[in-house]
């Protein structure tokens, strides 16, 4: 039996900003909770991601409440951290912005032909570290 | 740029079963989603996974309306897939499941004394491919 251990505030943004490109996003759609993966970057404010037209862009706008995960584990040794972002999403509209991101690094590994940019911001931010052995 | 495609129900039910141990569980606590990590099993009608007592264990019961997701990527390929299952969270109390889940392959990471296990009904099934190039 291993205690789990909360990680630092400091520490999550670290381990979100750099250990990982792939993370879960979860969102509510008629009551219901959703989480998919998406490819994403992310700073001190904000986990930024782009997405198609559809059901997860029109559930991630205007404020609507949303989570993000990112986790790594060992499955030999039983170990692994997650962090978790508790924040509001809304889509980038502002052109300078959507220019950068358009023009930066983050591409989805899927695009498709109309592309949308979803910011959500880092309102609170958690993680949980279960220790190697 | 790659096409997303459809994963058929069967194939999404032997990924969920066959291909990950850990999983994603996404609840509502507040009208806010949460998105954790879990070790888990799953079979063709639920997915099941222990937890102790808490904040997931509270949201997690009597019916309320959960996912769990399951991914797989190469990043260097920039392939991958998900599988997403909807459905409702029950705490596990008949006796008999408990003792046979308590003597069953699945152990938690990280055990607390007190230990809870939560399952999860596969209403519906949904997967995602990202093809390699």
């Amino acid at each position: 039996m291993k205690a789990i251990e909360q990680i630092s505030k400091q520490d999550c943004l670290e381990l979100l900003q750099t250990k990982s490109k792939l993370g879960r996003v979860a969102f509510i759609v008629d009551g219901r909770p959703i989480v998919l993966p998406v490819n994403y970057r992310a700073d001190n404010d904000s986990v930024v991601f782009c997405t198609a037209e559809g059901t997860k862009l029109s559930a991630l706008k205007d404020g609507a409440p949303a989570a993000f995960e990112v986790d790594a584990s060992r499955s030999v040794a039983h170990s692994g951290w997650s962090v978790l972002v508790q924040g509001t999403a809304h889509e980038v509209t502002d052109p300078d912005e959507l220019y950068e991101l358009r023009h930066g690094p983050l591409k989805s590994w899927a695009t498709e032909a109309s592309q949308h940019w979803v910011r959500i911001s880092i309102d609170e931010i958690s993680g949980r570290r279960i220790p190697e052995s």
